[in-house]
């Protein structure tokens, strides 16, 4: 959803206007476009790109030394008009001629066309390389027909970098041609974009389908298929491009994994790694990758892949330093590599010695806490639902990774011959150290602190449970800085600590202890749902905030009922 | 939605190491984050910075030389573990001890003050500043209780300049602890996220709603409201972090606009123009900019405005040389601003001589464009739609945007004295100077070809506006190498043409010869629909796609409609 305009009509001349006031320092706003504000050579070859907007940084962040010197704009996914890319390219012109860049869109052809023949016209030497590196949009045999997508990058940065070596016209002209031949992208689209001021997206995309092959203005695609991991979708893209590679190819590829809006970085860097290793196996070496977000589609999701083919040409010109405001080479700082770094292996797990008693005692814990994982992995999404009415949704996640890790480090503790208290001391470390987050750190301090009662030689008595209890929920109070009723965990263990102390004191059995502690975990947890909640101000956007549960407090009881009933046993 | 993944848990760590093979001339992957794979002088202070995953460029785009050294990684939206941060901190340390920079969440101050504890006991100098930013949640009194979102940029990079500059602990501490005091942010949120692997997103804001002063998390904000045009969004940013303005300001300040993930970079842009006046309005100066994607929250829609009241020392660290893979300060190319540049004026309109009659044609003329202006403007969105089934929506905006420019230069060419055919060839040359577009450079063409038809003598002949249509037509298959039955607007142009000049050879008069000919055009314009659509492939995301008419050969049709039954009148 475009959700940030004023007039729609003026949204793309806004933006480019803002665009062109924070960037001052490359490029100046004019009349239709962006041309840069630093000082070129006369005689040198002008790189003029454009074409609708919607698809920063595509083209005004392309603007810079070593790489284009201007951007036309058009209206959202709209060609300029003949009579602004003249405007643009004329204030570009520097006496050596204009190569005229832009994706192979019908409205761009003629509008660019139109330009160039006026130019032409006013003595200007105006050459036109429309790019063509979607493989979704038409057959190899007709490459020409082909739409132009994130290849821009690549064909623009090469262009611009041979008119910034001094290279004449014919030249520039001549490896731009040859940048775009061997040129391929391909990419899917997960959901629509929406026009500034529309109601609805431009097009849908159904939910867990996507795209493939679809273009970045919504134009037909060539399939539809269920959402791929990311190694299935690494090898669809590859595969599609690579069956492109061209007879002679040294094997050495440019790379640019783009995003179009809304597929986020992190996700990219995902895929990146399933990219690299696919293009890794299909024999080629990657040189100098871009992933990010290049040309995209308004608030589009969605991704594509482009290979170059390079030469030793083509390489050097896309590895020549350039200084635009989102594309980038070369070093600001000089910098020398690091030494070599080694980081600490994993320490072998030594114990010391362990009764039998004890041992068995370890290994029922170990058991117990293998059932509290997979207790909480299938409460999972409910934990994190609760915690996302109230903070930031992480609970039920970090929950799940924390007693896993503590179950599978505490059944090796158990095969390594570990006690009881090893045991657990083992699994709280794993549970901080992989949970992260609040409640990992506070789940690892409190078994770690909990095992400090337990030992590996005597048998667990109720006692030492108790005391390991108290010892826990203290240490989380004073990290955590909480009381009961600040809707923590506190809320629900402190109630649990007291009664197991009660009932141990009682003389009662483990059993019928730890049952009794997990009922009044279980009451108290409830109970929060009573509480005025601390955090002072309702959460606006849901009426379901006020008065839910603490999600820590109930994942707390829940644990301690498994545990009581797995001793019911 | 976050579209990309494979094991939902393996999240975070995948992104971390993609990131890392992208950027491997910048920062290599450690266990639990990253550190520079530059050389670094031993006894410089180090900067390590880090939360929860789902941020990006926070925090790992912000290690390189003059920022951070290292960057920790937790699990999205969770605290990295007290051990991993342990690890990377002492990966990091050169021995001039550690400034540890983090948002002031509960999981990241338990987790990091943990970890620094620990690297304490192995007498390691480790200091800590909580980024404390966000106005939204807390009152300026309580400022220690704030949480920290887009200012940690700001803090960090002022903190990694003191560190770069050679500045001991004791310095470095007391400055990065002086930008935060003196950083404020406020924001709001359009939609929630979607953890990867969840299938409902975090949290929602309703439609056209947008949660002022939400967390990064979602978590509760100030209040709600209707979402805001572009200048009253900005003023409500600027007038509440304006109102903490500190005693003793020297007006300067680092701003940084933020966008949460899927609030493009053309909305921050347009919204900047806005925010740019305001703040000036406020007397402020504004340094360095910087508007993009900072701190993220995956694909949350949303944005937020930094402002750092700067004094010299913090000016200067901010302005820096930085080299990360994100945020970056300085020139790789050298360069020299441009001389000033010249755009021409408009040129003042002056027409030849008319004849009374024509100008009377011209006055009919401009009436006319003025009502299909009108026409066009009222079905605008359903042209968008018919358009975005097989071509990329921006028919309905092209026209209006078009006929509008026509309107008002037909307006100014009859208040100058214009006759029909500079009427007419200035309407032309303003629908296409202004739409853009395929349509634009068309109906330009079209129209600036029909006037040649015309005199500004001679008063109009039903043979003239035949002549003219049949040129305009020639003109348009040239240039758009259209024939009928290639789905375009010469489908009902071509019609149109032929029945008018039959109509008008028979001597009708040219209300009924055009009337005629617009009910051809509709005609065929309604027939494009049982055509076999030439894209020779179906849209797969919906089911609409086959058979639907053409976009422009039904706008053809209903402005020849328009004019029709202005002429019957």
């Amino acid at each position: 959803m475009t959700c940030i305009y004023d007039d729609p009509e003026a949204f793309a001349t806004t933006a480019l206007a803002g665009f062109a006031s924070v960037y001052a320092r490359t490029a100046r706003a004019v009349t239709g476009g962006v041309v840069r504000s630093t000082a070129t050579p006369a005689g040198k070859v002008a790189l003029v790109i454009g074409g609708g907007s919607g698809h920063y940084p595509a083209f005004a962040g392309f603007v810079g030394p070593g790489f284009a010197d201007a951007a036309v704009a058009g209206d959202v996914f709209a060609s300029p008009s003949a009579h602004f890319i003249a405007h643009v390219m004329r204030l570009a012109h520097r006496g050596g001629g204009i190569l005229l860049g832009f994706g192979n869109y019908a409205g761009d052809v003629m509008n660019f066309g139109l330009a160039a023949e006026r130019l032409r016209a006013e003595g200007i030497d105006v050459r036109i390389v429309p790019v063509t590196d979607d493989v979704a949009s038409g057959p190899a045999a007709q490459a020409n027909k082909r739409r132009g997508v994130a290849g821009d990058l690549v064909v623009f940065k090469i262009a611009g970098a041979a008119a910034e070596a001094g290279q004449d016209i014919d030249a520039v002209e001549r490896v731009t041609i040859r940048a775009n031949a061997r040129t391929v992208s391909f990419g899917v689209a997960f959901t629509g974009c929406t026009l500034p001021g529309a109601k609805e997206p431009l097009f849908t995309v159904p939910a867990q389908r996507m795209g493939i092959g679809l273009g970045i203005h919504g134009e037909p695609g060539i399939s539809e298929d269920n959402v791929l991991p990311a190694p299935a979708l690494a090898k669809l893209l590859v595969d599609r491009l690579v069956s492109e590679k061209p007879a002679g190819s040294n094997g050495r590829v440019a790379v640019v994994l783009n995003g179009l809006g809304c597929t986020k970085y992190e996700e990219l860097f995902v895929l990146w790694v399933s990219v690299e290793a696919a293009l890794k196996k299909a024999g080629l070496t990657i040189v100098q990758p871009e992933v990010g977000e290049f040309v995209t589609s308004l608030d589009m999701a969605g991704c594509s892949l482009t290979l170059t083919w390079l030469d030793e040409e083509l390489e050097a010109l896309w590895c020549a330093p350039a200084d635009t405001p989102v594309m980038r080479r070369g070093a600001i700082i000089a910098t020398q590599p690091a030494a070599h770094l080694s980081e600490d292996d994993e320490k072998p797990l030594v114990f010391g010695p362990a009764s039998a008693a004890s041992r068995e005692n370890g290994k029922c814990i170990s058991a117990l806490i293998g059932k509290i994982a997979r207790s909480l992995r299938e409460v999972e999404a409910e934990l994190g639902h609760i915690d996302a009415l109230a903070g930031d949704g992480d609970h039920g996640m970090g929950m799940t990774r924390g007693s896993a890790a503590a179950a599978e480090a505490a059944q090796k503790a158990v095969a390594a011959g570990a006690g009881a208290a090893s045991v657990l001391a083992v699994a709280g470390d794993a549970w901080g150290d992989r949970a992260g987050g609040t409640s990992g750190a506070l789940w690892g301090l409190a078994l770690r602190s909990w095992s400090g009662a337990l030992s590996d030689d005597v048998a667990i008595s109720p006692d030492a449970v108790a005391k390991g209890a108290r010892a826990g929920l203290e240490a989380i109070k004073r990290l955590g800085r909480a009381q009961v009723g600040d809707k923590t965990l506190v809320d629900s263990f402190d109630p649990f600590v007291r009664t197991i102390e009660e009932q141990a004191g009682k003389g009662q059995s483990l059993n019928a202890a730890w049952n009794a502690a997990a009922a009044a975990a279980t009451a108290a947890a409830e109970a929060t749902a009573q509480l005025t909640p601390k955090m002072g101000r309702a959460r606006s956007h849901t009426a379901r905030s006020l008065g839910n549960p603490d999600a820590g407090a109930v994942s707390l009881a829940l644990c301690a009922r498994v545990i009581g009933a797995a001793l019911d046993k």
